[in-house]
């Protein structure tokens, strides 16, 4: 029912679009329309992912809600907001491993007194989540520690070198979870029976990431706009506004695989889509840049970079015992929200 | 017999204060007369949580241990004193993790081969510490990274911000600790019959607590006249000193309890002393400081922040399995060192 | 055979530098003379490790390993190369832990699916490696944060206060993992039967280290021509090539190790390496180079401080379980790429 209210949204979007609305009213409905189909999205995913079992689940969930992201940001690149792309990398890396596994462990946590997950899946996404931040830190460092010393070609082969190793672990990571180690991702006893068949699932999935991306568009001319006439703060707009739409996919099924007590996919979600962001979608977006005549690299404020680092430190020490409760899930929303803070308030 | 010795140096200090003696004499004395009250502060509240269970009885050791440096922290506040505040606050924090828990663990180890404690328990602490640290973080890195470029409200309104997420943190805590999961604090089999009378602990521990808040008036009116005077370095004055004489207390219960093999006691101790430092002590005087006038921020200096990172690392590392020796005791007390060293030599 | 062959390049190397041949073609031909000697020393102190057990025999390894790189280092301090000292400790370090483990791990793992190995003599290690890095950071952040207001001579001072310190740390190790708890470091069932005498293993290991002696002296004066005369980068000179030439004999024999499926072994040799590079070695240096009279402090740069913190903090969290896979080896073998890339475009 809320769901096809918030579906007539969609043409109402791109009504006010057609119209010229004020960029405020367009960016919130545009916003708010991406919600349901996200959810959509989320819900043929895991009708998908019921077919397929839970680690190529998780990573299917992961794809189609970092599909969005890509879209936003290619979006983004060609109209040259540089800065909101790095943005919603951070926020979209901080956002699946803070809000949506806090929310998932708080969420669960209210039903189940303790809720287990497989230990060695968890360690071993943060450990590349880990690695992914050292690819961050290295070329930032080197425009921190020496601003005037560093030619620009400089960062830009960097990030191109580190794009390509990312890459490399990212390959090698698909190849662990779903050839040599599969049986670490996909646990027996979590199995439920598919609702929708397999064609309808994937019809219904296709056509949410279609409008998805159309309405990605319209956002990133309101963003745009917001920034240059309101004066707004790029940085917290991608961080928090931006990586929130883009993973509300995420957001809510991992949320209800929580609630429903299947951690192993709820877990799996939040960890390999931040995982996947940091190995694939940030060197693909450098990538992606070059060809578009924007080039982008990986060198991020050093702000950005302490929230991840911090965050990847929290999220080991709680996923490390492969055990959750609900006030592990607020302490992660609450790491969240003094980021959010501070991005909030940075200058 | 020891103890009786020591309680001379009560009237001894404020006679001291009265006849106007020099500072560095009735800043030693003072502080050496604190001791005694505070292992009897100690004594009276292991007393009292024999009646009261482990979990509680180390939330009990924790808050009176603190109260005392609340005291302490509040005279200094209204002396102007606000570096010194926030030092102690770094120093009480690293003092209990580093310090307290290296002393009992090398002291519990060399009776025991090994020693084992409740593991989740002690993560739990080290997450929060790790939340608590991020917490300080981020206020004191907008300050860092653009000194000029942040006006003072912003840091004010940002440390009212984070203060109140950390006491929602804190809150969470107490319910998780006392209510929702007390079966992981409270473990059986460490109980020990209690040798005084409920109400005899409490008269002791509210008259030992009574005097303590006198002789911190003493005490920081002497370390106020050796920092004019003397030109001693405030810095390490209330990470080393102030916060070693604050937290003497937990140290004496501490070790006597890893003395005798109570592992979780000793631990929970240190780790919540530490943990309601940083999440309730460290909010609360940002709003008493606001009251008295002289408003303190969570702005922290550099090397303060890196120092209880690298702490709180260490220790999530040390706790981690939930097994302790001498070695591990032995490390953190020279983690400890290094950093004291840092402290001393800071310009 | 191979071995053979390489070998010649031992007097080859002499005559290149009788000679004065030009320094690159010296470098080469030194750097890859001395890869067979590592070879022979892995070779005779893995049979030595045999009479003596996998602790005492990690430890061997590790010192002979070890032995090499402070002569090395003792002729580079002579010739006044102190960054480059510096930066083969910081090479050494990561080298260790990020290639020769990942090496290992990856090698390992191609053969059987998990690996398993002693967890709490591995957290031990990488508990002594992150208070060595903290005995790193406290200097050089002091340098860092205000460069202009501190004197040599407080750098000086407290860089040998840190130094006695860690030697405490590494006697203590030496207690706890040769005496106190040696039954965790020397577990049954890993053991095999010697191939050489005792005392022909001795015979080769003298033989051998004498003449990478020889080797060293030729090597840093190669080097040092090297950086004069072609403007080589100091820094990446040390973490990266001295740094693999000096470790050399522990990658041969960690990684054969790990191909046997002996992880024990293997974890030991890397993990106690790093560990006596940071807590024996880095100290060592700086006493003997007060001696020399070109005096070397523990302030490192803050790259190198991030590279070994990160190392560190990816190390334990991969060796936390006590299993490995080649994953686990590619991640650490690709962090240590990134941070190689990092220090190759380092102005």
């Amino acid at each position: 029912m809320t769901l096809l209210l918030l579906m007539g949204l969609v043409p109402l979007s791109l009504l006010l679009w057609v119209l010229h609305a004020p960029f405020a009213i367009l960016f919130t409905v545009t916003g708010m329309a991406i919600l349901p189909l996200a959810y959509l999205m989320g819900l043929s995913t895991e009708e998908l992912g019921k077919h397929v079992g839970p680690g190529l689940g998780g990573l299917l969930n992961a794809s189609f809600g970092n599909a969005t992201e890509i879209i936003i940001a290619i979006a983004a690149l060609r109209a040259g907001l540089l800065r909101l792309v790095q943005a919603s990398i951070t926020g979209s890396i901080i956002g699946n491993i803070l809000l949506i596994l806090g929310l998932s462990m708080f969420a669960g946590g209210l039903r189940y007194r303790k809720q287990s997950f497989e230990r060695k899946a968890a360690t071993t996404r943060s450990t590349m989540l880990a690695l992914a931040t050292i690819g961050l830190v290295v070329p930032s460092l080197l425009v921190i520690s020496s601003p005037e010393a560093v030619l620009p070609e400089t960062i830009r082969s960097m990030s191109i070198w580190i794009s390509v190793l990312l890459l490399v672990a990212y390959g090698g990571g698909l190849l662990f979870s779903l050839h040599t180690h599969r049986h670490i991702f996909n646990p027996r006893g979590e199995e439920e029976e598919p609702e929708w068949s397999k064609g309808f699932a994937v019809l219904v999935l296709s056509l949410a990431t279609a409008v998805v991306a159309v309405l990605s568009e319209v956002l990133i001319e309101a963003v745009e706009a917001s920034i240059d006439e309101l004066g707004l703060n790029e940085l917290f707009l991608g961080v928090v506004v931006i990586a929130v739409i883009g993973n509300a996919a995420e957001h809510s099924s991992a949320v209800m695989l929580a609630w429903r007590n299947k951690m192993n996919l709820s877990v799996g979600i939040a960890a390999s889509s931040s995982a996947q962001i940091a190995l694939f979608a940030a060197p693909f977006l450098v990538f992606a840049s070059l060809l578009i005549g924007n080039p982008m690299t990986l060198a991020f404020e050093l702000f950005e970079l302490i929230a991840i680092g911090l965050s990847v430190a929290v999220v080991s020490a709680v996923a490390n015992d492969g055990e959750s409760n609900w006030f592990e899930g607020l302490m992660l929303l609450i790491v969240y929200a003094i980021v959010a803070v501070g991005f909030f308030f940075l200058p």
